[in-house]
């Protein structure tokens, strides 16, 4: 079975952070929070939560540390801590870009076992006072697993994951990084334009606004610099982008025309309510690093990462779940294509 | 004071009209409605209204017909029920684009009093079943007051909707659909593009698609015909996507040269923040259709129509709501030009 952990570090208590912390407290798990931001630790203090006064103390006795700060702090964060943490010690964190937070930590952590990790959880809203232990509850949790990512340490941040209810989701830095810039990037940027432009009309406009300008632009109340953390440095969201626009181009040159934005509409409709009807089914996974991330590849994640029973000292085994019809969207994106849109 | 009515016509039971036949029965008004489509009809006499049996039989001792019909069903609705409907019948619509509507109305039944009307109030559902008497509480309510418009007509209406707890806006059909390309139409052709391009990335995406992707493509769930009669044919639809697709381009380019998404997200941010904040104050306005329409540009909303009081005569006084900082997101618009997103 993979190891439990004895003391856990959370460095950062903003929403993600704050969120780990009371979910991991709640479960009875022992854990030291640290911000170096008065306004997130006082808060974390006055919700009763005892923390460390620096970093390295935070994370001194850890055999798991959670990097829960924004991206811009990582690197400050990481030389830190670099002295206290020990050799072996389980690192993992909660940003939403993979990439950039695997070669900062490779360099400074080089004795960590490090395991990039991004809950797919999250509001508009952000610190410790919008914080949930709720929060990663049937959330989809990308966990990367690179070749030369510990299993053991992977294995064991499932388990932990799975505890606080979220779907633990095997990938790598750079096929999660892809398919983020079209499910997190892309809505940030569409809802900024759309929180721009479509107010660009005069006071009637604003008045006369209300739902689908409301739920379009919800994510654009996000603060700005948090928004430019999940988007800037990813080049798979300028393609994501590119098909984007190609869309949009498409079917404002056929409304100029004078004919009609059925083709988007009719696709978009599609794509939107066969994605809310996907199906899963239950499968047994042997822990192999290969295996687990085609799984991942293919929709799945992981729900229970079994204990080996009884004196038989049988290989490890996960349960998860994959879609059952992988690849159902595939003709929408070709009628895409045909009608000249992507 | 503005007329009351005897006999009010709903005609089209989907969302809109059959909100309506609800919240103006339980308001105690005499209604009769109409649908040609039986799933709407028996559902709207399985909720226990007693429907007419032809749009000509609805609306013949009506003096209020509300057309709530989608907008390729109007010619022909129009067709039937104008040799029954009585001259100086007030009749009004819920559609979105007002300059189709008013062209048709006016050469089909050119006795009638007619003023367009678009309550803001919907969701992604449609149909009988997913009609509220509720729906328009607090919704703005778009309605026409053209150069020909009765002005006692629309006065009865403004009455009649703020009954429904709606706030009627004084507008022109031009002004409206104008508004409305950016509010309405650019929302969802947004919303289209997310649910179809933030898709074509593969499985993994699929189902690490979490919030920002469910909100932004939440009005793809639309059937789109509906869609399309709500964006095809106005032209300022263009004019709002030439904004967006500006933005989104400048900003596509600012990543792929390695800069940030950063002026894009302050200024959707700020633009979003400062509208969920705009404040408003009393004013009280003359019932004069210049003035009504000037208040609907600058924002404002009908709140009440004063009876007169007491033997004076007194000329009829309408209450209102006004933004008491119009204009203050002009500086957010002039940045976007100045880093060359519009």
């Amino acid at each position: 079975m993979p190891q439990t952990f004895t003391r856990i570090a959370v460095l950062g208590l903003g929403l993600i952070g704050g969120s780990v912390l009371q979910a991991l407290t709640r479960g009875g798990y022992p854990v030291t929070g640290f911000d170096p931001d008065p306004a997130e630790s006082g808060a974390a203090r006055g919700a009763g939560y005892d923390l460390a006064r620096t970093p390295a103390e935070a994370v001194a006795e850890a055999d798991l540390v959670v990097l829960a700060m924004p991206l811009p702090q990582l690197g400050e964060s990481l030389a830190a801590i670099a002295p206290t943490v020990r050799p072996g010690t389980i690192v993992t964190d909660v940003g939403t870009l993979k990439v950039p937070v695997l070669a900062g930590v490779r360099s400074t952590l080089p004795g960590a076992r490090f395991v990039g990790g991004h809950p797919l959880a999250g509001t508009e809203q952000s610190g410790f006072l919008a914080s949930d232990p709720m929060l990663f509850r049937d959330a989809p949790w990308a966990l990367a697993l690179e070749d030369d990512t510990d299993l053991e340490a992977w294995l064991a941040l499932a388990v932990l994951w799975c505890d606080l209810g979220a779907k633990p989701v095997p990938t790598t830095a750079e096929e999660q990084d892809a398919a983020i810039a079209r499910v997190i990037g892309l809505p940030h940027v569409l809802a900024e334009a759309l929180a721009l432009t479509g107010l660009h009309g005069g006071e009637l406009g604003l008045s006369l606004a209300a739902g689908s300008y409301m739920s379009g632009s919800r994510v654009a109340r996000t603060r700005p610099d948090l928004v430019a953390t999940w988007c800037d440095g990813n080049p798979a969201l300028v393609a994501a982008l590119d098909d984007a626009i190609a869309w949009l181009q498409s079917s404002r040159d056929s409304l100029a025309a004078g004919r009609s934005i059925m083709p988007l509409a009719r696709a978009g409709h599609r794509a939107r309510i066969e994605w809310e009807h996907r199906a899963f089914a239950p499968v047994d996974l042997p822990a192999d690093a290969a295996t687990l991330r085609e799984h991942g590849r293919c929709g799945g994640w992981i729900t229970a990462v079994l204990e080996p029973n009884g004196p038989t000292r049988a290989p490890l085994r996960l349960l998860g779940m994959r879609p059952i019809q992988a690849g159902a969207l595939d003709d929408v994106f070709a009628t895409g294509a045909a009608v000249g849109g992507v």
